[in-house]
């Protein structure tokens, strides 16, 4: 691999990941070219960039989705490599085969490492002689008792039948003990059948009680690999993280060692280059096991930035370059605790549905510790073509307790007004007893969420407005002068809003 | 010392220092009590408090510098404890007095070691026993012709001679070799009795080129001290700091230790608690003097807290309790670079003179590894009854080389418009290479500051608002179809406003 020096990039992507992606670009010296669709004219990220090109109509099929447009587009301003960011093209490996066929350089793996982690089958494949933990289970279909019988024993209950043709939670049973199990396998059976005409039925262990977390990577083209630790991931809604941290507070030095070596083999697995996550489950009794490789920056990197100081973009383009790893394992250290929380449009009383609208106050929380990471400005939309994610708040603090108190201080200083958001959300998960003495999983709403229990940052800012009002008039009809009928007027009003 | 729960402080200063310091109480659970001037009535420290009192007329001496009536407040408001932030009254050891003798906890020193320390003499005759270097020279005053020259021959050249009872440079002389000592020592001594009535002059060792370093401190009310090493304070305007790092780029380990040493025998000298600063002046073979010690929090402590990620306000209140500190010297590593820059509403290429106005456009830089502290908001005016100073930038990232590159993205990130701004002198400053390589002092400006050669960022964000309109008026006239014709037509417009 020869080096070769990136001066401009195209960054395939919008919003928040586009500007994170270009401030880093102008850091480095390079110039930056944003692309955009109908919606995104408005878009800080457009602003921003050294030249922005528009791509089409709104929907993504129209505009991020459209890879031929991109690469046709970076080939004429002589861009001389393209920035996927996540989401959109981030992890399609015939997109990544168009860039590179092109001649410009792929921000990010080869097509080939992409097309390896994308497909379970080829990921499990290629990890197989790596000794990678993996869930237990059978890797052949099951049409015998006695043998499902020996093989769940050896698994050790509960254990979980699933179907081969799968998907959806279809053909799937969870069996508690072995007096179930000739029961529910022939029902999973007949399901699996009915609904995928493939009665082939699978056996795995039942992780009841699941985290998510996952293990930063980053590989250079001369095969140097490093981990930046993990990041836990378990309070998701709909199976999506909302709320991100590292590193986990269920992760001892040796269990972390352990994770990393592991997530080094799986890229090893792939020959894989850049940064990486190699997401684990992780059981009650702290066994982790592979679920799958991401092959592209995450949404939850900053966590990572914060508690090691690496600008993973930055080693996402030096890579890409050529170059190697200017550090090694042994130069990185755990730095204090971060924390990220998404905040999105989403109405967390209303089962988290989109609350798509018009940003009509919008104030970031500041000082220290504090990063904002997003895509919009007071005034704008949000958009109801994408993830309807405003904006990544990330706290940084010396410890995990007091990065939680960084959290919700942050929170309540975020004035979002015009649409509900996942704040008040926010601030109830750092304010409950489980994530605080991180006893918690990904049923962590299911198990404790209870909307009736949020206090709306919204509510509390249409108080400070009033109250402002309140003092301008009674301010109107008082002298002027200081003292003690002035005093703590404010708070006077607050109080007086409260008690109605 | 009996520990005492801090539940509600008075912040008694306003803008981004009275905000800086809420933010920590309230991550620390504690209530805040704002106070504000007639200018200060629409300043975001108001809004953010949780009760607010209106304290007088605009002029300091009406307002914030009324110690007697803060005081009243804080009683009937039933607070705990002052934050008296920095300037106004914090290093006014008659206010720490007042509200010592109130029964209330102010946050910093002792009255006494603000008294002492707030003193040439005093100062100096506290730290005579500690062996702390100082300037060489002599304690008496001078007269005869040959006693000077053996001195001056013991201090070495050039030396300078300045009147005892002199100021404001009057009466001062530099002398390079013995050669002009009899000539000058006959000026000094006749130009100091015509300007203030007393022949009385001393010898000093004249430090042609000084950088201004100081190192943090902070100590318990046991008695424990750490120091949490230097800062880089070189870079001044009218022998005002404008632009601080931490850390410097000339200090060695070795260096550092011996100023820490040096700090702390300062600091005990005074029976100093809470945190603190000691300055010093370096010479051009990186000898360091004691200068003073500011006892209060400094203007730049956001470098100190990012290279540390000790959170300063935070372990002040928690010395103002009684606490111990919680870690000690070996706990202390440091993390990185981190570099300050102060933003005034003031024209540099006018010899940086005041040009207060309103925030017609403000929005801040964000990104990774970027702070900024202000108590600012679009729309606001910067009053003239204070500093102009609007915001501290500062910026965190793994090297001092990729601080200046992150530094230089975020100036040109800041867009302020409605009046001038100091961030293109800032930008200025770390393009310099004099400052990239660490190769300057506090004759900087002086030496190096071409007005001329300013970018202003302030022509950019015109440029863009400007392009901005020219894109729309061209999409009015062209089909928004996408296509080659529309492309590259922000950076298009650009160019045509550069060419004209």
């Amino acid at each position: 691999m020869v080096n070769k020096k990136i001066k401009k990039i195209l960054v395939a992507n919008r919003g928040e990941i586009a500007l994170r992606i270009m401030r880093t670009a102008r850091e480095m010296g390079i110039r930056a070219v944003a692309v955009y669709s109908e919606a995104d004219r408005k878009s800080p990220h457009v602003r921003f960039a050294d030249e922005a090109v528009f791509l089409g109509p709104s929907p993504s099929s129209q505009s991020y989705l459209n890879g031929k447009k991109i690469v046709d587009y970076a080939l004429k301003l002589k861009v001389d490599g393209i920035h996927p960011g996540y989401g959109f093209l981030s992890e399609n490996s015939e997109f990544a085969q168009l860039v590179e066929d092109a001649g410009l350089i792929f921000i990010g793996p080869s097509s080939k490492s992409i097309q390896i982690m994308g497909d379970k089958l080829s990921a499990k494949k290629a990890v197989s002689q790596y000794k990678i933990p993996m869930i237990p289970g059978t890797d052949v279909a099951i049409t015998d008792l006695q043998e499902a019988k020996n093989t769940a024993k050896k698994i050790g209950y509960p254990i979980l039948i699933k179907a081969s043709a799968g998907g959806g939670g279809k053909g799937m049973r969870v069996v508690e003990k072995e007096g179930d199990l000739e029961n529910q396998l022939q029902r999973a059976i007949s399901e699996a059948k009915s609904a995928f005409g493939n009665p082939a039925v699978f056996l795995e262990k039942y992780i009841s009680s699941p985290r998510h977390i996952e293990i930063q990577i980053l590989g250079d083209q001369q095969g140097h690999m490093v981990y930046l630790f993990e990041r836990e991931c378990s309070i998701q809604r709909r199976h999506q993280k909302v709320i991100e941290e590292a590193p986990s507070p269920v992760v001892s030095e040796k269990m972390r060692k352990e994770m990393g070596v592991a997530a080094i083999k799986v890229a090893k697995s792939c020959h894989y280059h850049g940064a990486g996550t190699v997401e684990f489950i992780v059981d009650e009794e702290l066994n982790f096991y592979f679920l799958e490789m991401n092959t592209r920056l995450q949404v939850e990197h900053p966590v990572t930035e914060m508690i090691t100081g690496k600008d993973l973009v930055k080693y996402q383009i030096l890579i890409a370059e050529g170059r190697s790893l200017d550090f090694g394992q042994e130069d990185l250290t755990i730095n204090g605790h971060a924390i990220e929380v998404r905040v999105y449009a989403e109405d967390p009383q209303n089962n988290f549905l989109p609350d798509i609208g018009k940003l009509r106050t919008y104030k970031r929380p500041q000082g220290p510790g504090v990063r904002v990471d997003d895509g919009f400005e007071e005034g704008l939309e949000i958009p109801i073509h994408y993830d309807p994610m405003i904006a990544k708040l990330v706290v940084h603090d010396e410890n995990r307790e007091k990065a939680i108190q960084r959290m919700i201080r942050a929170v309540q200083e975020y004035q979002i007004a015009g649409l509900e958001t996942t704040l008040s959300f926010a601030r109830f998960v750092m304010e409950h007893p489980c994530f605080q003495n991180g006893n918690f999983n990904t049923k962590f709403i299911e198990l404790h969420f209870r909307p009736k229990k949020l206090k709306s940052n919204f509510d509390k800012n249409e108080q400070e407005v009033l109250a402002a009002i309140g003092v301008h008039f009674y301010r109107k009809h008082h002298s002027s002068n200081s003292g003690i009928s002035e005093e703590n007027n404010i708070s006077l009003w607050k109080k007086r809003l409260k008690d109605g």
